[in-house]
């Protein structure tokens, strides 16, 4: 699938990759590529990264007909698949993605919206001073509230309701869904390349995908994902002040209170109950149907059908029999 | 007392409540309920609701005429009030509650709001782009901030200040109290029933009152209540970023630091201080004259005069004792 | 150095000084105060405050003329500073230096704002309804997303990037700084002395420094000074949701993470990580080259080169040695 809301400036030859990443060892192909991909859905046109031994199955399999990587993981990559060695293999990453999506690496306010009154959405019951920006799309019988600014590049399903204060990018929101007040939903994560004399930003292409009937609560911040999307799933209800961060997937059905936070990259299953305060660490997988106790700061995976409570959150009989 | 802000519309007949609750089992009565009330402030006109038998004394003791309840239940009523069973007694309440007050149960933003210069509050000092909405006063020697939002069922009384951005609705707001910028005060608490289908919201009746002297920092959220007030006592100071849930209480001169959450229905005494991010639980009695360390994470009643940290927070010597 | 921002109403005679503090026991003396100052910036036209014995080595080598203490600690003045015994040091230093700074104890909205358009910065990009107070500096080559406010007494560099909805007032904001949406940066910290009259609030003539290449998260709260400046240093990256108390120093290239909250006065070294949600308890003294876990609750000082996790935070390796 074609990136839906940042511009690909591809075609991108290998010659100016090697240009860009200051490699000398140039293999000499005319070879031009179309997109940058993850391993999975990376096709022969594209180029593609593997960074870390975990997904080395990935990297076996990936069509790509090359790829960012270093000295040693190359050799996990079929025939078909040329290595590029790097040093840094995510730095690299990041320098061909902004290559091809320039525009995704900061988020300068949009300049071009507009007053609904001078949009076609005009008709859209709306509030006082409400901003919208190019390649928008509102449903049927939705409702925005003052001062909200629906930035460039989102789509908003039937039966919508924006509250006031609230601020839209780069997102898609599916029918019947309640975004309530002074959210934040679809800006760039908290992603960067530490450097002390100025920290890298990474670009950040993927977008943020709240499917129908959810609900999100006031002061909410939902980041757009770096490679791939936050997505939070049908009828998925967010309390105040919950902060969900970049490429974060959440399930259907769930229910997170106040003022919890989920880091970068994690996933939560469906059917999941989080209580307030909660904090869940990155990069880890949270079954379906489990239960988070409030304030638990969750550091490993969880199973599917635990209940758990703590930090390290633990099994939540096991903790509450040790804290009697 | 009557509802102050959310239009009843009632009376409703005994014989719509059947329709609606899908009874078959009627009893032939053409009993008019002007309202639907909790079991102690419900009198002979009410409908009111019991659901668990922590309540049976209040039941006991009812004056309403009808009651929404369980078959096991039943027989703690008196004999002048005739017990309605249901399979779900809060849902039932939900719905009850929605035929009386509609209007209480979904946020919209308000529609009817004006620009502050066009209603009888332009003589008010305040900011640009001020909304004023339907059912609101405003006390004498107040400020309101740029871009705030008064919107419609609010009373503010003298000497008050009103921050930027802030939103209120639903509210009473005593003399001499400020509210910083970015507010969102009197919304909808985060109360609905589960459905794997779709989450079945219950009505907000309730409102936000904040008395006298108090300070609320920036980015608050302070949600109205379902059957009863949200409210906070004469001379509380709020930080910043705090988060109160619906229907919890909190006493005089109480200090809340930054980013604290207190989960619903719980209520805090007078002379309390709660320290930077500690979360209380749901349902709780917080004494007067409690400590409660930064952090802690509190899940059960808490007496007066105690000193408490850690999560679950225990006894402030105890904890440090332990953790040396 | 005088204050940047806040106007000094001095001088103000050692006469007018005994008389808001009711003292009857004056000494004959036609002094001129020209501001209060801590103990060790205080020169000899400076009146100054000495309350806790952690600060005698201070108290001997300040250059003030006369010092507000109590009867216990007056000794460790030198003969050149006469003590002015009060009942309670940090009140009667809170009373003078409101009769100094008489605009630094509430934060009223800027009333003086003026639409972007109608200032010399008309021609900076800046987004709709953008409003610009007095004594207001922008650099070149700068952003000001839509609804921002920039209040009075601001100092913006070159090449930042400010957000949409974010309120900024007696900050100085460096070159290359972006500041993101729903922020609010320098009001007063939350700081008074309780009294179950009537919380008496203490003045704020700090301000907030922001230096070269930071970025600040949405919906962050940056509070300004008591009597010292809060300051972030240079390169230093903050997440959503954070907030950061009066007083508190960060250094160069330090990370922090979502919805952490550091308390008033607290000094954190550079090359710090703070992971998400962590509380920083306030007056405390964090190290450079710190790793602090996410969800830590900090309550000591940490030494250089530390990793710790935990609440309260110990050693990394011992935390998870505990908790396996």
């Amino acid at each position: 699938m074609s990136n839906p809301f940042f511009l690909n400036k591809g075609p991108i030859s290998l010659f100016k990759i090697y240009e860009l990443l200051k490699i000398s060892n140039k293999k000499k192909d005319n070879f031009n590529f179309s997109d940058i991909k993850d391993l999975l859905s990376a096709d022969k046109d594209s180029i593609t990264f593997f960074h870390s031994k975990s997904y080395k199955e990935a990297a076996n399999s990936t069509k790509a007909s090359y790829c960012l990587t270093s000295d040693l993981l190359k050799d996990y990559l079929p025939k078909t698949c040329e290595a590029i060695i790097v040093k840094n293999v995510l730095v690299a990453t990041a320098e061909v993605t902004e290559k091809f999506y320039p525009k995704s690496v900061e988020d300068e306010f949009d300049i071009k919206v507009k007053n609904i009154e001078n949009t076609e959405y005009g008709s859209v019951q709306h509030g006082k001073n409400v901003l919208i920006g190019e390649n928008v799309k509102i449903g049927s019988n939705c409702l925005i509230g003052h001062n909200s600014i629906i930035e460039k590049n989102v789509k908003i399903g039937d039966n919508c309701k924006i509250g006031s204060n609230t601020i839209i990018r780069n997102s898609i929101i599916r029918n019947n869904v309640s975004i309530l007040d002074n959210c934040i939903i679809g800006k760039k994560g908290f992603g960067f390349f530490p450097n002390n004399m100025k920290n890298f930003r990474y670009p950040h292409i993927g977008i943020v995908i709240i499917n129908e009937d959810c609900e999100v609560g006031c002061g909410a911040t939902i980041d757009r994902g770096s490679m791939s999307n936050t997505e939070i799933g049908k009828n998925t209800f967010l309390d105040n002040q919950i902060h969900i961060a970049h490429n974060v997937k959440i399930g259907e059905n769930t229910i997170i209170a106040g003022q919890v936070g989920i880091a970068g990259s994690t996933t939560i299953g469906s059917n999941v109950r989080i209580g307030g305060q909660a904090g869940i660490s990155g990069h880890l997988k949270i079954g379906n149907n489990v239960d988070i106790a409030g304030g638990s700061g969750v550091i490993k995976d969880i199973p599917d059908n635990s209940r758990v409570m703590g930090y390290p959150a633990k099994n939540l009989r096991e903790f509450l029999r040790e804290n009697r």
